[in-house]
């Protein structure tokens, strides 16, 4: 196996043969918020208890029931790691269980946490969602993500312990190249003293470090990149820059972008953009005559699959 | 008040009371790792449980144990999050644990997790670490650290949330402006057009956003930077863009820095540096003749102390 010393298949592979299985590059978002979710979820949340168990059983409700509703028409879901931390303990134990109620699911995990750290911190970060720690008493396990999202601003140092745990694993890295808010303007957009702008650099690292890899079978490296939707017009020279990444495409919908806009993702295969899509599934029952939340997100699920799908077969 | 519109002292004003009245800018840096623990603690661990617990256990009274020894030396504590999480909801658990103690031991609670999202991710990060989450079952506090360190890749509109929840909490913020680690190099140093590197256009968010607050009493902001001790030649730099910020200066002792190089931290006053040292301190009887665990981390901290404090005096 290309991707990984472990036996089994790589990130990249287990990928391609979900987008496969499934025609489909969709990657449903998780980012629950106590006072935002589907009624029936919150009728589910215990009846006693303190507000903190009582707001992780209805989260955990909500996401349940998402996947149940969306899941069909998506190959991976993204765990927005802050809006189950904000419950602390009980949050955490709600991430794990939305996980591996995805995994039932036959959906892969993307821990999206956006760390970045150095040294012995950086490995535990890449432990806790990828790994496991060795302790005196025995190893703890993680919460066995499929990847996660990483901040690349402290450097390459800083992304190596993540590439350690994560080819251990088998598991794969979306770095943040160029994020879909307007601040991404504010560094990433920067022009540098030889012409090329600061996320021009953080695609070279992500290119870096996928060489120091063998390709996988599906052509496509387990560290990936972060690129908004919203600027369009950088896809085709993200590409150009990193040709093996598997492209992690937010800001679809709510944020503005285009699904249309994003064929250069899929050059190197219909594995080479995943599309990921949060409130405009979870809250598509708010747009006029969308019937109730589990049709409505069905339905704008199935849609947005059936339009990336479209798209990646050129 | 200044800096907050709550009744209680904000950040500056706390921080500036703790360090007079301890004479101190040390930050015990506690990041526990369940192999690399005190003796005592590793005895302390549960006799009966899972490893998870057992370490959980374990690492809580590692830490407990540190700040016994050297708090009296200190004026905060720095929790590594990674540390923390990398034993799931346990570790929660115990880091939430582990921030009473230092509270009760007088300390301030430094949460650094380096977050960096966008919009509602990034309210929920600053609200698990320094405010609460309302829910349809009562409000959920959060860690209710003093403090944050936040990643500033994703810009301006990033920092929004972060500074809003801090803000009504009376809480600071460090800003990774330019970090300690080799890999800073790779873009944190980047030169830009118009000359300027790439932190030095961080420090001006940080600076932006230190003046959209009024002044505490102390003449420094809630707003503060993290700036690597191994790079002396820059605090002089970083004092001149962020005249107001309260500097957090990792990289003293295991990573090279020496405090006797970071004068102008303390150019706006004794408050204007805070020293963090981790593994200097924990693994402090590990130097020859040390001698024993407590005893040798209570005086390398109180020496940390006595050099930092003599150099804030000018």
């Amino acid at each position: 196996v290309a991707d990984s010393p472990s036996e089994s298949p790589g990130f990249a592979e287990r990928l391609s043969q979900r987008v496969d299985a499934r025609e489909s590059q969709l990657v449903l978002g998780l980012d629950p918020h106590p006072e935002r979710l589907w009624p029936d979820a919150l009728a589910a949340a215990p009846a006693h208890g303190g507000p903190t168990e009582r707001a992780a059983g209805a989260i955990t409700a909500h996401c349940d029931a998402l996947i149940d509703a969306a899941g069909g028409s998506c190959v991976a879901v993204k765990l927005q790691l802050a809006c189950f931390e904000r419950l602390g303990a009980a949050g955490w134990k709600a991430m794990a269980a939305v996980g591996a109620r995805a995994r039932e699911a036959g959906l892969l995990v993307i821990a999206d946490g956006k760390r970045g750290d150095i040294d012995i911190s950086a490995t535990a970060y890449a432990e806790a969602l990828m790994g496991a720690t060795s302790t005196p008493f025995g190893p703890v396990p993680g919460l066995a993500a499929d990847a996660a999202t990483v901040n690349p601003l402290l450097g390459r140092d800083a992304l190596a312990p993540f590439l350690d745990v994560a080819g251990r694993a088998g598991s794969g890295l979306f770095v943040l190249v160029r994020t879909s808010n307007p601040g991404a303007a504010d560094l990433q957009d920067l022009r540098t003293s030889d012409g090329r702008a600061v996320w021009e650099h953080i695609a070279a690292l992500v290119a870096d470090a996928a060489s120091g890899t063998s390709a996988s079978a599906t052509g496509l490296s387990h560290v990936g990149a972060v690129v908004g939707a919203t600027a369009p017009e950088h896809v085709g020279r993200m590409r150009e820059l990193m040709p093996r990444a598997v492209f992690l495409l937010p800001g679809i919908g709510a944020q503005g972008g285009r699904v249309e806009d994003l064929a250069p993702a899929f050059a190197p295969g219909p594995a080479g953009g995943l599309i990921t899509a949060s409130r405009s599934i979870a809250d598509a029952h708010l747009g006029e005559g969308a019937g109730e939340p589990a049709a409505a997100a069905r339905e704008v699920a199935e849609r947005l699959r059936s339009v990336a799908w479209a798209l990646s077969q050129g």
